[in-house]
């Protein structure tokens, strides 16, 4: 069991990694800086607890304690029992969720060791934007697609707001960063993976016939820019989704939602 | 051509319609008050100009006029021009998009008329999130599903944040109240709709083999609570979309985007 230390004064060092969340330059989570993980709430406290994001401590009300006992059971690491005024003013706001957990980022996984077993995944270029990645590692999670590969300029995935949004499923779903943009492909090709461009133009192949992998990579690009044309040009296949004319493409987290189902939507 | 004339005093009563956006009480879009319609931007703005909400007015910064002179070309409706701080001043924050239209509520569309040569449409109930509203006409727009039904509890459509995330689409996809809940829904059945409940339910049958009509309705009930037990007696089936275990829930909007897909995958 967690060991309970009770915080009654919100400048206590002890709290430290849990403070100012919200400030722009010294919030705990910047990769510059600290780099710190943070997981809000009962449910990502969870999946935190259950990752390879072993967490330093916990800073919550009692109740939220209560409600993780069994989690916390042979988990040795202090549980900082706060009253909501307290932790409101550790963090810089109130907090609705009552429980908080931080863990120091361990060694980024490989690519070699993500792509291990994976039938689906998904490989993200200029994804520069919290809540999209966050929902794309939630669609991940839910419909079966087992690794996120980050190519080029996306935003950290372990940015609390990224968490928040990905209910804690960007601790779950292993991810890695190709060493090279687009070249590092030639990583996912050589393991059998066909790789298939996802774009929104006319002329590609319905997402339905293109898929044809028996492991498949889906190349997505942020939404308006799309992907680079010199990423287009490293794939196997361009594929669409069938859109409406005068509409616009579908959130990025979405498209990439459409193809993991496309994968398992007969299991 | 609409005619332009210039605000250069930011309590000038002309331009009421569109004063303080964010006020929690004044805002001109509660649908208990004024319940005018809000669309911003030069796309949303564009998709009402194109809709059967017709603006009375737009406030705009001049460079955004040019942006749509083609669009006003024939429309007779003030353009009221400003600087970017006398329309901050006037609306109550900074509006990057730099242009505003504002229309009247029309009459609200029947049920027959939605319904009217629609093969694919949703029917909500629960659904009080104005950001899931948004993305679920933004994604029926996208995908060909033709129709929104609202059953019981749902929020506003047209709340500025629903009508921006639609990205303008919640002004183009048709959308009509049921008169009953869940009774309302033999209007559907009368006219040939194959009514489908989507559940995380393990028991429901896969959607990919769900849906067999030639007309679906789709029942989508709140992301944590689903459909009432009420609303799942008055379908036809029960329909899962194929989930990993231990996670949650797919978004709503997400959802549905998974079951317009469906429909027209292979279009």
């Amino acid at each position: 069991m967690a060991e309970v230390i009770d915080i009654v004064d919100p400048a206590d060092p002890r709290v430290d990694d849990f403070r100012d969340l919200k400030s722009a330059d010294r919030r705990p989570d910047l990769p510059g800086r600290k780099g710190l993980v943070i997981a809000e709430g009962v449910v990502v406290v969870q999946r935190m607890l259950a990752s390879r994001f072993r967490p330093d401590a916990l800073l919550g009300v009692d109740k939220r304690r209560e409600d993780l006992v069994d989690d916390l059971d042979g988990v040795d690491v202090p549980y900082y029992r706060a009253s909501a005024d307290v932790m409101a003013e550790v963090v810089g706001f109130h907090l609705n969720r009552g429980v908080l957990a931080v863990a120091r980022r361990p060694a980024e996984l490989t690519v070699a060791e993500v792509l291990e077993g994976a039938r689906t995944v998904a490989v993200l270029e200029g994804i520069n934007d919290h809540e999209n990645l966050g929902s794309m590692f939630r669609n991940a999670a839910g419909l079966g697609a087992e690794a996120i590969l980050f190519g080029d300029r996306c935003a950290d995935p372990l940015y609390r707001r990224a968490v928040r949004v990905s209910m804690g499923h960007v601790l779950r779903v292993p991810f890695a960063q190709l060493p090279q943009w687009p070249g590092g492909l030639d990583m996912l090709r050589d393991k059998g993976f066909q790789i298939i461009a996802l774009t929104p133009s006319p002329a590609a192949v319905n997402l339905a016939t293109a898929m044809t992998g028996e492991r498949v990579a889906l190349l997505l690009g942020a939404e308006g820019p799309g992907l680079t044309e010199e990423a287009m040009r490293a794939t196997d296949i361009r594929a669409r989704i069938p859109m409406s004319p005068g509409t616009d493409s579908l959130n990025v987290a979405t498209a990439a939602a459409m193809a993991f189902y496309e994968r398992v939507r007969t299991s």
